[in-house]
């Protein structure tokens, strides 16, 4: 049972294969035979780690109920170019039919979880989580989410809803950040976690005076996030954000915040390449 | 008008925002007075061709039948860092709550642009037209085929109905090129091209004899096109396909081909960076 | 597996059904008994061609997971009043609920395939073959350009997005055909075909000396489109359009037109009569 | 405010739009400007019952929300071929885009109340009024049974779930007419009507003992529905149903009987011609 | 097969496992071994009707396609604080993601069935049916209305289409109870019954005289009520309204109206208490 | 602009008007003039804290674009039997089209807010705060909650994926509240909350030790509740669940604890009386 809902990988592929199918795949229909049947695998056409296997799988199920698979690699293994990492059976209609759909969603949640996994090897040996962000592209929230957790990232907050982060405007309306967070305490829930994002050292102070969960370091330089981490002293989470890339990742977990969220994991995604072979 | 149909528009908007926002901002909607108003800008942080602006803007609207917009570029603009996109006006929780899942779009669509015009820049001076493929990401499609257009770049077909493309399978089951290409013909509809797709020289000339009209060259060596090339004459048109990057786009395109398909455009975007300030 | 896809098929189905049935079928869930099973079978009232049995035989099994059934004809087959169809068996409940959108998918369909073979046997020996137009119903135009296929006809563009059609106001803003043509061919991707409505001959000529692919005569005589085919000798596919009824297509056909395009195929269905019979 | 809910015309207007928009209309994205505008309007090309009009327009202004109308005419209006419907402004590529799917919903439902009116006009004088069936087409009923009022007829039961009718397969399982009718009535709710199918005078004389509130008359002839309707004599509706066609419904509606119901008004529609110009 | 379409069932709990699961049950995804598989029961913890246990079954089987169940007891059951209802085996993950889902409809759809029963009861020897109003929630009637059958109740009409209810402002239209009935009468299908609301004995007498099906007491005095009975003496059925509670239930079902409506059945729920177990 | 997001909003009111409409109000469309205009309003039958009011104004904009309205109160005011609450104008046939949904969402949301404030107002001078839980409706979630928090409740978590909570089975499978929390902790994102159910005073113990974030008194007497807030002292929320109802709260709360969860606010509402009359 995979962990995304089925329900949400569902709708998505629906959604997929209605934009890739307005009714006939021409080529197939016409040249295939209906009852043909053949075997295809998946092989993996660069290194990386793989994510999405049951979503791909999936299409394939939804298209065609003879279906029958046999999977050699689950979420989370690290694969090398030229492995192979499921074989399977059904129509040879329904395997032209889903190839595109099913490799879209594999290739896409396998550069996610790629991406990861080399930020937080990056971090190894500090105490900074590698998080995510609400960058993420429309109607694939929940399948990017879930690619990061994969890679061995953490989930930031999921929406507007279950987390609350007090930006500028908020802070500016309450009149100051001790203002914005007793107020904002007074109303959410309790199992609601507030952060505050903070530009210098002062709105740190501040924040971790007040009580804030956690405090969003924006755009700070390394020697600044090392004077906020010295005053949090542990009292409240640091986050690092804004701009951070491979280069700079391994020197900002080093001024010891807790979490460094990282937007392009999810908006700027490289696809990991694998193929789909019927030659078996 | 946007070119982009409305019903598509607004769905994607509104599955985005259901993913963003499960009932409340919590914090917008607990710290900002129900009736403030505010004024918001964009602005690119890269240089790039914007793409997405009507598709950003509609967010907000989606959100607040007040929202009011001043808009200074269009679609396919060359933005340079710095330069100032659009200013408007609304409620300020609405603002807060678009904000993000707009600049997703809009970060995304102008990406693809971006990469289409740097991509079609390199080619200039050759015959070779940059397309995309169906590499897109589910859901997005529409999108991502007009970011495109945006781009500078062309659509290869939209989906499986509606372009053949006759691919190894297809070929054997027919017993080869010229079979293949005849049964083809006597059933598809007369508004559609056939395309084959050959990895040598002797299934190239197999498929100019018979007639195809796209001949797709598959991860061929330039050399190799290039003589594929000679060998068509203008007889069909020639895409070539398969691990095309920036570094090899120029040599492919002075072979002479017509088409170069690039799947990256689409399946690996890198979002351009482009903000909302509310500090007018 | 049957060409339509599942995911456009149930769709249909599911919305079919919940028109038919809001909560209860009153009659059958108050007196019949819950585990009551039955066998039914399906009959030709009327000769034809059958079309949709794999649609109709998916809505009782969206209704029953127990439902079996024995098929003895497939889509295409020609069948004479009286012809038995295929026989099934399930829950009596399941099939009273789901007879009527069973067979309003069928009937249609099958009319659809119907009128359709009937046109091509006028038109047998000529070169024109028949094609429907994008004159279909609401939702239905998967469905019904499928029925088109198994009648023996081809299908015209699926829509608007997937072949190009210049019109009298695409013509007259770009300031005649041969502006037009170009200008669009600069635009559209390589895989689309452009067809150029013409209501003259001059429009004809103009048109196949810019190179469109296809040329549409308007509600032209017979003569007038001998003439047109003389003119274009080969150079371009013809179509004839608009108007064409049972009476005259054998003339039109014999003009040498490439294709006949009739757009009541679709949008003046007569259902084909056939019936669900319980009495086995 | 049309009769039909808004909420159902226009999911099945969007419905119809996607089919025939998957991305950019080509032709008229490429070939129109974009703040081009125009002026249209619809022409009768055939005699009959308009239905729809209001449909037809709301298509364009689900596309731009510019979009001007100056209707001439309501649902249920009688035209003479070359009457001017409606004049209307907006985009040119909006009524371009627009014009197919209105067009299309515009001559189903003319085309549904037509040849309703007709059918009325044939049994004028007579008690029988004309209703339609339960034999639509998918996710049209709503369309299609208003069409029907519009055209002068009066609409059967809309679903399983409101109205009750006992056939063969309940009164078997009930054990006769008798026990069905008075089992049914135990159950169903106080609003809803019982109508029983007969097939001959003794079943006739069965039901409306036993109360029931409709009986249908299946494929009698007109002789036994005359002496159905003296055996009954007014204690219960007799409805005629079966394969009634323009040349017997005359004969059939003389016979006394209340209601005749045709399922060709839905399943088997002719599209009434209608026509949009753009050369105001 | 239960009597409530499948196609309403799975839509609704998918939307209910929607707001409940974003992306991850994060606590069962993260704790519990993905293969672990475990049985648990459902236990009444209150007497009451039970109802929806295939609904709440249906939540299991579309998280788990290996989800298997043992039921005890079926929709109508009287059931004891106590008693086990059915017991089931899945993985841990799917029952522990579903628990609350299929819990929340059981309870409601329970409570429905549980407080119909009771008002059902307390008329035991009138004349009197026990009715549900279009007083439900939304999304939900279907279920609802279905709960009301199981307690025993009947079901008004299900929605503004398949009922007529003529209040003061259609009256006041059509200028008086007599002229409305008759020109109702003259528009409606013959399936559709006509019911007419009154506030005294006048309008009853009216309502009476010119023929309606059913006669709405609104808010009447029993006396008022039981002379309305008398006035009536048969000729139609009378239906008591308004504000109709347990403590007035039997005097109001004594005066010898028909029906008696109660919209506290869906707009008002207690839910039934009854608890999965997982220590088995 | 209200909190709510209009996407769910329009969604909901969507789904429930093409539940109460299937085509045509028989009643209204038949026999109210479709120009004829009406005045409405909304009176209180009885005291409470109203809510929902944008909820039940936006039904009557979806079905009439001219609607218009006077609001005198907002949501959160408490209203006495007899108060004025709203007076709008538009199409009657709208009006009365949209009353029964309009009254449904108002009624239920109003019931929910005014128990909500029942209960605040129970605990009032004691640190409980007064929470809903995941015991909500299908597709209803969103607007019960945001209901509680207008009645001045707090909201629990929105689901399984923004909140933990460790309970019996994730605890066992982990060997212990100990191993189960540290486990959690390391794998949930750093804006996500731990809550531990417990049973006794032990686990309450090892809970606090381990730094659960918020524990759970699962059904324990005042007393133990009591020692258990002497022992955390502070170092953890604690929240009351279980069977609390109207009699015991009061003596919950004084026990110290931070939170007491109702799932009663949700899954067993009572409509509160609430009128639209259009007599004005």
């Amino acid at each position: 049972m995979m962990p995304l809902p089925l329900f949400y990988v569902d709708d998505l592929i629906r959604r997929a294969l209605a934009e890739d199918i307005s009714y006939l795949d021409t080529t197939s229909d016409y040249m295939i035979a209906e009852d043909a049947r053949d075997t295809a695998y998946l092989v993996a056409k660069a290194d990386g780690v793989l994510c999405g296997l049951d979503v791909a799988m999936r299409v394939f199920e939804l298209l065609d109920d003879t279906f029958e698979k046999d999977v050699y690699l689950q979420d989370g293994a690290v694969v090398k170019k030229g492995d192979r990492i499921a074989q399977y059976t059904g129509y040879t209609r329904a395997l032209l039919k889903g190839e595109r759909t099913a490799l879209n969603l594999l290739q896409h949640m396998s550069g996610i979880a790629t991406a990861t996994a080399e930020a937080v090897k990056l971090v190894e040996g500090t105490r900074a989580a590698i998080t995510d962000t609400r960058k993420t592209l429309p109607g694939m929230r929940s399948l990017q989410k879930y690619a990061v957790t994969v890679g061995g990232g953490k989930n930031h907050r999921f929406n507007l809803s279950d987390g609350a982060m007090l930006k500028d405007n908020h802070i500016d309306a309450a009149g100051g950040i001790t203002n914005a967070v007793k107020m904002l305490r007074g109303k959410l829930g309790h199992m609601v976690k507030i952060e505050v994002e903070t530009r210098n050292l002062d709105e740190v102070k501040e924040a971790v005076e007040v009580g804030a969960d956690i405090i969003m370091l924006d755009n700070m330089s390394c020697e600044m996030m090392r004077e906020a981490v010295a005053i949090v002293d542990g009292r409240a989470l640091l986050e690092a954000s804004g701009g951070i890339t491979a280069s700079t990742l391994r020197a900002v977990a080093e001024t010891g915040v807790d979490v460094i969220s990282i937007g392009a994991l999810t908006h700027s995604v490289k696809a990991m390449d694998i193929s789909m072979k019927m030659d078996v």
